[in-house]
C-alpha cells in the first residue's frame, strides 16, 4: 500500500468537491497551488468554457487528469429520450478525450420517468453502455461504471453493487486488455457497506477494471441523501482498509476526493477545503 | 399470488407506523375495527403496559399477532455492553412469547460505538444472535433477522441484503425445521434494490425461513434517511412483483404494513392512516 504522506502527486481533486463556485480554470489554478497531481472536472464546468482551453489550463498547471465526471442518465421514458442520452454521452466522451482523460464516469440513471420497473432500467443501461462502447473505443476513453449507492437505485443510478457493474463490463467485454474498454470507478462512499466489496476489489483488479478510486466519508448521521457526505475522517468509513484491498489488487492510479456537501464544504473558500483534503489524504487516508 | 381484496385479514397492522400516538390498547382495538387480522407491536408500547394485558387485548379484538418489534442493537463498546444487550433481549423474547408473537424482530444494530470496523461489528450481531437462540427455542419464538437498507449500515443495522441475513442464518441453524429458530422478516423497503432478491427469496422460502414481508414504500425524493417513509403506492417500488416472488417461495404469513414517516403518516389520525393502509393494501400491493 502507498505511502500518501509527502505525495499529493498520488492524489487528485474531483472538483465536485469544491462546490463549482469558481470557473474551471480558476478551479484548476488552486488545485495545482495545492500540490496534488491531478483534477477530475465537471461537465458543467467544461461545457462553460471550452474543452481544448479547459485541456491547456490543467496541462499547464502541470495537473494529469484522473476522470471525467459524468454520463447523462441512460433511462429514458421512449425510444427517443434514450437515444438522446446515448448521443449527449458521446459528445461528452469527445471531451473527456479531449481533456487527456483516461475515463468517462458513467453515473447510469435510475429509474426512467413515470417507471417502476427496476430490471427494465437495468436493461436500458447496459444498451445505454454497449451503445458507447466503440466511440470510447475509437477515442481510447475507458467507460467507468460507478456502482451507486442503493439509496440511489431510484433516481441516480441502479447499478448498486460493485459485483453488478463488474458483472455488465464482462457481460459486454469478457476479456479486457491492459486498457479497458469498460472498467469501473470505486467510491467508498458507495461501497463500503457491502459484505462481498474485498472479493470483489480482488475481481476488478485482477481484471485491470479499475479506473478510480474515490474517497470521501459517511457521517453518522447522514442528513441529506445526495449532499451530506462527509470529508475523509469526520465519518465511519474505515477508507484505508478499502485502499489498501484496492491497491493490492493491482491499482496504482490516483487516490480522489470527491464530497458532495452543501451545507459544509460548498460553503468554505476553495483553498480552506483544498488544504483540509490534503491534510485528511495523508493522516486518514 | 393471493389476491388481497376483501381479504384483510391475511394484513397486519405494524403499529410503528401509528407514530405511537395512543396507548397500546386503542391501537389494538382501532386495528381491529379497521378490519385487519394481526398486529405487530414495538416494544416500548408493551414495555409502557404489559405484556400478559395487551395479550389478552389483542385476543379479545380478534387479532393475531404477526411479530414483535425488536431487537437491542448487538454491537457494544465493551463486552459488558454487548452482554447487557443480549439480556435486554432476552427479556424482549419472553414478551414475545406472551404476546404469542411467531417471530421477534432482530435490527441488529451497526457499528460499535467509536468504531469503524464493520467486519467486528457484523461479528458481534452473530455472537449476540447465537447467544439468544436457545432461550428463543426454549420460548418457542422465531429469531427473524432483518436486512436493513445499505444507507443503515453505520447506525440501525450491518446486516445489509437477504443474502447476508441467509447466509448467517445457515451458520447458526444449517438445516431448519417447519419452524426454523433463525429467520428472516423481508421489508420491501430494505431490498427492493437488490439484484439478486429475486434468488435469495427463493432460497429464504425453500428453507421456509421467511417469517415477515413488511411493505412501504421509497420516496422520490426521500427527505430523510429513517422517517421519510412512504404509503404504499406513492412512491417506486413495484410491491406487487416483491409479494409474488416471496409468495412463489411459500409465504403464507401476513402483508404487515410498516411506514415510517414523521412528517405525514404520523401526524395523521390512525383512523384515516388506517383506512388508506387498508384501501393500498388491496389496490396496490
Amino acid at each position: 500500500m502507498r505511502d500518501l504522506a509527502g505525495r499529493l502527486d498520488l492524489c487528485a481533486i474531483n472538483t465536485a468537491t469544491l462546490g463549482y463556485q469558481a470557473p474551471i480554470g480558476e478551479t484548476v489554478d488552486a488545485i495545482a497551488r495545492a500540490g496534488f497531481g491531478a483534477i477530475c472536472p465537471w461537465r458543467r464546468e467544461i461545457d462553460a468554457d471550452d474543452a481544448g482551453r479547459a485541456a491547456a489550463r490543467i496541462r499547464d498547471a502541470g495537473l494529469a487528469v484522473s476522470g471525467y465526471c459524468r454520463s447523462t442518465y441512460f433511462p429514458g421514458a421512449t425510444e427517443a429520450d434514450r437515444r438522446a442520452a446515448i448521443e449527449d454521452n458521446k459528445r461528452a466522451l469527445d471531451q473527456a478525450a479531449t481533456l487527456g482523460a483516461p475515463c468517462f464516469v458513467l453515473v447510469v440513471g435510475g429509474l426512467a420517468p413515470g417507471s417502476r420497473d427496476l430490471e427494465d432500467a437495468r436493461a436500458q443501461v447496459e444498451a445505454g453502455v454497449a451503445a458507447l462502447t466503440e466511440h470510447a473505443r475509437a477515442l481510447g476513453v475507458t467507460l467507468a461504471l460507478e456502482p451507486m449507492h442503493p439509496m440511489y437505485a431510484a433516481d441516480r443510478g441502479c447499478l448498486n453493487t460493485l459485483e453488478q457493474a463488474l458483472d455488465l463490463a464482462e457481460r459486454l467485454e469478457p476479456a479486457p486488455g491492459a486498457a479497458p474498454e469498460i472498467g469501473v470507478a470505486i467510491d467508498v462512499y458507495h461501497v463500503w457497506w457491502d459484505p462481498d466489496l474485498d472479493a470483489q476489489i480482488a475481481r476488478a483488479g485482477a481484471a485491470r477494471r479499475i479506473m478510480a478510486l474515490h474517497v470521501c466519508d459517511w457521517l453518522v448521521p447522514t442528513r441529506d441523501l445526495l449532499t451530506d457526505r462527509g470529508m475523509m475522517g469526520d465519518g465511519v468509513v474505515d477508507i484505508r482498509a478499502i485502499r489498501a484491498s484496492i491497491e493490492a489488487s493491482g491499482y496504482a492510479g490516483a487516490v480522489e476526493v470527491e464530497i458532495f456537501s452543501a451545507e459544509n464544504w460548498w460553503k468554505r473558500p476553495i483553498e480552506e477545503t483544498l488544504a483540509v483534503c490534503a491534510e485528511r489524504l495523508q493522516s486518514v487516508c
